[in-house]
């Protein structure tokens, strides 16, 4: 007889963030470690309104059964949207809707990786991510991320046998650095892309939450062809609740897709498909949207300002254009992990960068989420991080410190 | 470079019934092929009224991310009703709420399944069951059913090196067959696992549709102890288009279960849960539940009433006394994927017994759903179906027949 469980799950262990967001929850720490929107800007009155009115007018309907492939009008209405605000071709039915974009990254996992697998993140990369495709054990291979986008040479170098089957990436304003690709980094990205079967795999929750600076194309149809997959989600734009996001893909795959959903959950939820569709034609979204823009644009602002008064010149921060994260880098040889420590000592919390490394790195750089805290709290959480950094960095507090159980025990299981 | 898709892909086809559905939703045919509850039924006042209440006083929570776990009043409920209703005890901490009870079948598959791992369904076997575990790449044993229950020695059999991993039963008007285990199999049944290794996984999605009989005590916690797995949907007893289920399993499965859906979904929608639940505090649920088996025993009555009427004698059919499905058998020979073809002509649609059997027999066996139709469309429906099977056994129809593409081609991808 084998062992109770299957060995895939040696390789995936609970997210080190979410361990993390029990203890930071108590009431008086203030914590930036969680990737949540600010719920204050949830159009609540419009959604028990949408909610109402299409459970009432068509129940019979709406609380059914559906396809695994999603309602037909949302997917239309997403397909739409692509042409109106990113100038892409997408078809409605290249949309399959998913139990949230995590969904995604489970369905692409088990559509593509076969064991042994190489499947090419960035360096830091998406969590949620490294644990989706880790149930199907791939091997990671990892480019590193600059201020720009990723480093071009090293992905020459990873990509040159062409034995990579999946290049998973956020382009903008990712999770956890909050960089993006610039314009000429996704020109090159794609050039190193082309005539290799290497499928790059662009998840985009953030893209509409830019505050500062241009849009850029998509990466997926408009600097590379239908081969490669694009991911989207309500949760940023709208509300996370309804666990709604989608694949956009040719049709070989899709078909694989659908094939995987049907297997996994039948269909998403009809309820939050149908409600999420009636807020759309009742609601001008773009006007939300705007909101919520102008709203974390403050936010960031206020966040790197007080960064830059409070904390030593010696730690780094991007400053990203969009998004809801900034990411510090303390002096090397700097654990954040200690500095967590000393963080919840001083009642204020972050995500140590440690886990988003798959090769064991990063554990001089951190997270900081600015999107769900008003200006006056992050005011007086950078305050009390920066006075925690120098006390930290200062050289009386460089002795050996006790390490502490949980977010340890729980990193370890994901170098 | 490896092939474009994943192996274990090779092995998981689209659902046939999803694809006859296809051909049978011309608005003048009959169909007793789908698998869903009675639309009318739904209580869609009462949902619209929770939905709209729910999101209004408490939106920020409702439509926010939310635990792995599920909704902790959602959970208790269910602890709750298991107590009240079926004598059992289950902790709300050892309930983990799923999208849909498809999802549970997923999460199995991951946690338990390595390739190679020997799966023991019944025969026929739920077909959702058979797609989410072939992801996993079992070796699927099967134990045919008899009308009150499974062939024992036959499970003895099968279960005597302690090689298999997972039994996976539908003890309650099971699906495809409308069977339950009656009192003294479940008890042999229990006997005969006391001592193995095996997992008995025991999915109870019809067990409060009973119409005719008496309760039976769940298998796991009630003839079977903790290391077993109990599964739960609210969709025929309130409505699916919520995609809620649940898992009740011991605490370190649990463990293992709440990170494989972390890295499939994060969780199931907030707010489905919330509805779902808002609904449970502010109605009658035993009330509606009453109205669906009242419902549902008189379509099934019709349905018997009329098979009596209209089949030649060499048919067979089951007596359900629950659930959603009755079971029909053909004479040795017959193969009911003909006889869909002359159905559809009939304009009458069944679903063909065959993609129920993992092991290619099957072929003189259909299911027949009487939950989602009338009364007086059931009578109309048996009458032609009828009618149709006397042509079809009588001697002259028995030349060579052309086999219809799209079932046929689907049905071989399950074999």
């Amino acid at each position: 007889m084998s062992a109770r469980f299957a060995k895939r799950m040696d390789s995936v262990h609970r997210s080190f963030i979410r361990e993390i967001l029990k203890v930071t929850a108590e009431p008086d720490v203030i914590s930036f470690a969680g990737g949540l929107p600010n719920p204050a800007l949830f159009p609540v009155k419009e959604m028990s309104r949408a909610a109402a009115k299409v459970i009432e007018n068509d129940g019979q309907t709406a609380l059914q059964y559906s396809t695994t492939e999603g309602y037909a009008p949302l997917r239309q209405f997403i397909a739409a949207r692509y042409a109106e605000k990113k100038g892409i071709k997408v078809e409605p039915d290249e949309i399959l809707i998913t139990t949230g974009s995590q969904q995604c990254l489970d369905l692409i996992g088990k559509v593509f990786i076969d064991p042994g697998d190489k499947v090419l993140i960035e360096r830091p990369g998406y969590l949620g991510a490294i644990q989706a495709f880790s149930v199907f054990e791939p091997k990671f291979e990892t480019i590193p991320l600059e201020e720009d986008g990723p480093d071009i040479p090293d992905m020459e170098k990873v990509l040159a046998d062409d034995d990579v089957k999946l290049y998973y990436a956020v382009p903008n304003f990712q999770n956890p650095s909050g960089l993006s690709y610039s314009e000429e980094k996704r020109e090159m990205t794609a050039r190193v892309l082309a005539g290799k079967s290497t499928i790059f795999i662009e998840d985009d929750p953030y893209g509409e939450l830019r505050f500062l600076g241009q849009d850029k194309k998509p990466m997926v149809r408009g600097f590379l062809p239908e081969k490669h997959i694009l991911l989207g989600s309500f949760s940023k734009i709208a509300a996370p609740g309804f666990r709604l996001g989608w694949i956009v893909s040719d049709n070989a795959t899709r078909e694989k897709l659908v094939t995987a959903k049907q297997a996994s959950d039948l269909h998403t939820s009809t309820v939050s498909q149908r409600i999420m569709h009636q807020y759309l034609m009742d609601n001008d979204i773009d006007a939300h949207i705007e909101r919520i823009r102008r709203s974390y644009g403050r936010q960031r602002e206020v966040m790197t300002e007080m960064i830059g008064r409070y904390f030593p010149d010696s730690v780094d921060c991007t400053k990203p254009e969009g998004g809801m994260f900034l990411w510090i880098t303390l002096p090397e040889g700097c654990s954040s992990m200690l500095l967590f420590e000393k963080a919840i000592e001083h009642k204020v919390a972050f995500v140590p960068g440690k886990p988003f490394y798959v090769d064991g790195s990063g554990d001089n750089t951190l997270r900081l989420n600015f999107s769900n805290s008003s200006e006056a709290i992050i005011e007086e959480g950078i305050k009390r991080l920066g006075r925690c950094i120098r006390e930290f960095l200062a050289p009386k507090t460089k002795s050996p410190r006790p390490v502490a159980a949980s977010p340890q025990t729980a990193r370890e299981s994901h170098v």
